[in-house]
Parts: C-alpha cells; sequence; structure tokens
C-alpha cells in the first residue's frame, strides 16, 4: 500500500512513521509513507495556499489550486485510483469497519488541513471519503490522519506478528473487553480474583464472557443494542437487572 | 497546565509537540510536556513492563508496579491533585464536553499503553478517567493521547491568537459547518455561489444557516437530535421534506 499525505506540518509525521508498527510495516514492505507538503504545489508567487472566504467572517480558506494539482500529480504514482481522504469535522464518522475498507486499498491520499476551512469545490470534486475521527475540535487533520493510517496499517497483512496481537480488539469483537491480571498476585493488599488463579478453563472462560459483558452493559449500551446476544447471555443480564 | 504522558515510545511524541500550536502552546507558557518512559519505573532487574495474563490467552498485559511507581513520583511535580487518564476502548467516548472539563485542570498525565492490556488494578486504583478516541482499534494509546492533548491545549487561555482561530467549530456549535469557498471566483469551470458574491449580508447569513442545517440534517441527524432548533428552522426542515 502506498499511503501520501499532504499537510502544511510535514515534520509532525517523523515521530509516527517512525516507531513501533508503523515503523515495522515499512521494513515489511507492507506500506510506503510520503508526506508532501502542499504549499510547494501553489501557482501563486507567495506560495499561497488559503484565501479569506467569500461572503466574509473570521478564518481562512485552503484555496483549491495546490491541492488538486497535489492530488492530481500524486495520483500517478500507482496504477489503481486512489482513496482521497478528507480529514475534517463534517465527515463520516470513522469506525473500525471504514479502517477495514480501506485496508483493502492500494493507495490512499489523506488531505490534512490545519485550522483553517476547505473550498467546497475540493469536497465536490476531489475527495472520495471524508472522515472525522470524533466529535471534537483539533488544530489540524494532521492527527486525524495519523489514527486512521495506524488503524489501517495494523491490518495489512503479515504486519502485526503474533508477539503483538492485541489481548483482544474491543470493537472486532462487538463486546468492551473483560478485566485482565499479571503478576503479583496480590499488589498493595488488591488481589487477582480467585477464579483467575483457579486453573479451570471452564469457570475462567465464563467469569471474562460475564465480566465483558457486565462491562459492555455498564459503559457502552449502545454497542450491545447491535449485539447478537446468546439465550445465556441474555439470562445473566436478566439475572443482574432482578438478582434473586 | 503541566501534561505528562506515561509511554514506552516516546520519540512518537516529538513530532507533534515540537509543531504548529503545540509548540506555541509552550513558547507562550501555557503548558509543559513532560514524556516518560515508565521502564524506567520497573522494579524489576530486566526492566520489565509486562506480563502473561493469570487465567491464559494471548497477548500480553501491562504490570501494576512501574506504572503505579511513576504516576506517583509525577503527582508530586504539582501542588494540584493530576487527572489520571488511562487511554483505553474501554474508556467513556471522548467529546468536545470532555475537553473544555480538562483544560480547567492544573496536571494532566496520560497513561499510554501499547497493543498490551492494562492490569486491572490500574483502572480500579489509580486513574480518574478512562478515554476511548472512538471505536477503532489502534496499535497503541499515544495517538488518543494526542488527540486529547491537542484538543485541551487549543482551549487554554491565550494560546490560539485570533489568526488561527477555527472558521467555525463544528462541535461547537452543535450544527455541522456550511460550505466554504475562496478565490478563483471560478475554477475549472465550478463557479462560486452566486449569493456569496452578492454583498448582501443578510442573504449570505441565511445561505449559510440552511447549508449548515442542510449538511447536518444529511450527514449527522444524530447531532440534530440535541440542538435547540428555532422555528425558521423547523419550517426549512418541513419545506425541504416536503416541496411543494
Amino acid at each position: 500500500m502506498r499511503i501520501d499525505i499532504l499537510s502544511l506540518f510535514p515534520e509532525m509525521f517523523k515521530g509516527v512513521f517512525g516507531e513501533s508498527i508503523l515503523k515495522k510495516a515499512t521494513e515489511k514492505n507492507a506500506v510506503e509513507y510520503h508526506v508532501t507538503n502542499f504549499r510547494e504545489f501553489s501557482e501563486n508567487k507567495h506560495s499561497q495556499v488559503d484565501d479569506y472566504p467569500y461572503g466574509g467572517g473570521a478564518g481562512m480558506v485552503l484555496k483549491p489550486e495546490p491541492i488538486f494539482n497535489a492530488v492530481e500529480k500524486l495520483s500517478k504514482e500507482q496504477d489503481s485510483k486512489p482513496r482521497v481522504i478528507l480529514m475534517c469535522p463534517q465527515g463520516e464518522r470513522y469506525s473500525q469497519k471504514k479502517a477495514e475498507e480501506l485496508a483493502n486499498e492500494d493507495h490512499l491520499i489523506f488531505i490534512c488541513g490545519h485550522y483553517e476551512g476547505y473550498d467546497e469545490r475540493i469536497r465536490e470534486h476531489l475527495v472520495t471519503d471524508e472522515i472525522s475521527i470524533g466529535d471534537y475540535v483539533l488544530t489540524g487533520g494532521e492527527l486525524g490522519a495519523m489514527v486512521v493510517v495506524d488503524s489501517v496499517v495494523r491490518l495489512l497483512p503479515g504486519v502485526l506478528g503474533n508477539e503483538d496481537s492485541p489481548v483482544k480488539d474491543s470493537f472486532s469483537s462487538g463486546l468492551l473487553e473483560h478485566p485482565q491480571y499479571t503478576r503479583p498476585a496480590e499488589y498493595k493488599g488488591w488481589k487477582v480474583p480467585d477464579t483467575l488463579l483457579s486453573g479451570n478453563h471452564r469457570l475462567i472462560d465464563e467469569w471474562r464472557e460475564k465480566e465483558s459483558l457486565k462491562r459492555t452493559l455498564n459503559r457502552r449500551p449502545d454497542l450491545l443494542k447491535k449485539y447478537p446476544l446468546s439465550d445465556k447471555q441474555k439470562n445473566w443480564i436478566q439475572e443482574w437487572k432482578n438478582p434473586r
């Protein structure tokens, strides 16, 4: 997979792309990152990339030309048609399902604005996807792009070795993960639950399934609505709600 | 504000904390960042920070000692009691409201695990907040911590100059932002809407209000449920649904 990032702050990406799994993924040739400052694609002698909004108002708006020019050039770097992704608060809310979809592509181009708005023609005629990572305000699209890249790259074949595999992926299973404990068995007087030390795997599995369900019920009832509960799980929930 | 980050990959933060608004905020003395590798707080001669989960299963679990030791030491760096924030998929979903709440604190300590789970005693006895930035799987808590830091630091007094102010903060107003346009008035045959070029500010304001409402209705009806619609806005929505 080739990943292109368009940003006015290319230095922001070095630490994140140069460490851990995202670095390993390049060493394994699963991915190639290219970060481009789209200021280089300005047609303006002052290398201007933004301008005042038509109709007035505060803030600046990113001009269409530099971003169209950059995307048009970078699109030619791969044979396949790229997904052109605009990071913005108006985009669809990012999800694990979207990460799985993007992981099937050959070429992703991310457009990261930085406190400016985007000229609407970029949205209408250039991008294929608009993504928001959540309902909070960030200074720019850069962190959002890093989040999307991280979630996609870890899904590419061969990137996660067994040693790196998550204990359990909360959003892949549909329930939140159950509590985990490791040594010491007692720390500051707080003990690991007896069941987990029992060696009885039937009891351990049941304990984990119950705790996972309880945690989801208490913290994220919205996830439970979409989850196909078994009859056993439904009975547990009834018992917790109406203890005998 | 003092911000402490506990991570096994401290290099990841350099690019992000050293650029743009997050850098400006340190120059304006609004914030101080400290990134600590909690491996230094291991009591183990091999500097071990994780261990196998009790009860079996794949993956590793972060041990309590290094993280308790690090948080206990860093808590003494400020007079006020810190918020100790665990970045994890089981946490509350991050929101702009939470960002505003955290911006009132003097000291934030972020704990970032990296593909491992956390020993449950960390959750139960050490942290004050558990935060998830969204329903997708990331390799570690580092990107989540950067997202939270960015959204909080930009709210600190004096950090955002007028020149940096966003065109409009989508999640602060409750509606998604209306389309924006800047020069050129025509690009590749695509024109800026006449209203925005009219100079009539009453019409421009009405156009923007309608477009903002339309976009929220089409893309994020869930946001509209919480939004106090005016009678005029309710009438517009009725007209769009039942065009005469």
